[in-house]
């Protein structure tokens, strides 16, 4: 890991450091915000997946996560949301290719060489950053939109791996809606059982740890309708028993202006799991 | 005014203006930040001045500033640092020109006929935003490096008309530094006599009104010996005993990562000349 970037921030330091990923085969950047507590012993890890068309740098530079992660003793990594560059396979649209990895192992091709998502945020990015950097083996993960789809989907397939979970607007229901169907057809293929593993409801029903949800949207999402759902997610937890707190927040879109508002609370959340 | 973005930001609304400017003979954009408790009454406002290259989105995206405003009840109003267009006369570098007003009214040409920014930020703006938003008439004014130097220029020749002032990492000494000398040379000619109205330091040695400065300064700023100069600054209060507080914010550099640490520490600074 070779660092790129390094910034004084709230008292720590906001770096950017770049690998070969053995497992997407191409080189990757990740964004690590180490807080103050780090100088001097080993702290916990909340992993922050990103949404749609963002890179390692929407979360840092927009959500204003480190005050909060500098208050608690919380470092933040955040990864790229796809394999990236000129050999990677990619798409024209904004939803398919790089930028909209969908945290999944794509069996088809173009895809399949590059596109390992889920391989990736499991296993080989915290063996780097548990091997390189002064973090503890206690994790938590969240994310925003896809991302909160793959925190959700990484949590619920990983019992004991992380200490909490939660999401911002996330894709609830990849399965059922357009840009999930979109990007499972193309990485997954058009057999409809190999999509399950990737979908949340789906997970929730057969879930074996009972990790409690929390989950923030907000009312006036653009894409609450057609793309997010969170009704679904509510009937999936209920007809489970598994523990959900969805906070429907009135007047907020999809944007980080939202995240910003309520990260605050997601640090919270996190922080009183991690502590435990 | 058209309003041509309005999001929910902790609890109150971030959004973006597009105007006709009179003064500026161009379209301009103005990102506008309403608290919560700007749906109750009028609050008073924050001018916010960017820096070289930026526009109105800078500080709402990246500073996080709306958490501050919000919890104090002050609007934020920051325009973008230039006039913009294709009418509007630019240049291939990225400190003349569009992006680089620099917060003067230019004399010369080809930027005379535009670039008014001093009249734009000191007059236009605030009596538009006066007119059409919850505001009241009590104004700070803040910003960062050329922004900074805008700021403190703008409180130092109106008297009266700032209840407070601070800056983050300014060109203190626009006059003598390559940034500044660059611009006055081509927006106010080689009369280096028209360049002293301009000029913080030169400003601080006749200042009718001793408003306190607030200043913060990274010392790993990539900019600092050779553009920023704060030492400068602090002999000049000294002469002339005007009030400084300058906090020389170790490890820190010029980024947003800067300002996010302690934009907190100068929005309770203007609260708190704001409610005097």
């Amino acid at each position: 890991m070779e660092r790129i970037e390094h910034h004084a921030c709230f008292g720590g330091w906001q770096e950017i450091y770049q690998h070969e990923s053995t497992t997407l085969g191409c080189t990757m950047n990740v964004a690590v915000y180490l807080p103050p507590q780090a100088e001097k012993g080993r702290v916990p890890v909340l992993y922050w997946l990103s949404g749609l068309t963002c890179t390692e740098q929407n979360v840092i530079t927009k959500s204003g996560v480190q005050r909060y992660a500098s208050e608690h003793g919380i470092a933040i990594v955040a990864p790229d949301t796809s394999p990236r560059g000129e050999k990677v396979a990619d798409n024209h649209l904004y939803d398919l290719g790089q930028g909209a990895g969908f945290y999944v192992n794509a069996t088809q091709k173009p895809w399949a060489a590059n596109y390992q998502m889920y391989d990736y945020v499991v296993q080989e990015l915290p063996d780097l950053i548990e091997a390189h950097l002064p973090v503890t083996q206690e994790r938590s993960i969240s994310g925003h939109s896809m991302g909160g789809h793959g925190a959700m989907v990484i949590a619920l397939r990983n019992p004991g791996r992380y200490r909490s979970v939660s999401a911002f607007s996330p894709i609830v229901a990849p399965t059922q809606v357009p840009w999930g169907q979109k990007a499972f057809e193309s990485y997954l293929g058009s057999d409809r059982e190999t999509w399950k593993q990737y979908g949340t409801l789906e997970l929730i029903a057969t879930a074996e740890e009972r990790l409690p949800l929390l989950v923030d949207q907000g009312t006036r999402d653009e894409f609450l309708d057609k793309q997010l759902k969170p009704e679904l997610l509510t009937q999936a937890c209920e007809a489970a028993h598994h523990p959900l707190t969805l906070n429907m927040r009135t007047g907020y879109d999809h944007s980080y202006y939202f995240i910003a508002s309520f990260i605050g609370e997601h640090l919270a959340h996190h922080a009183f799991a991690l502590s435990q």
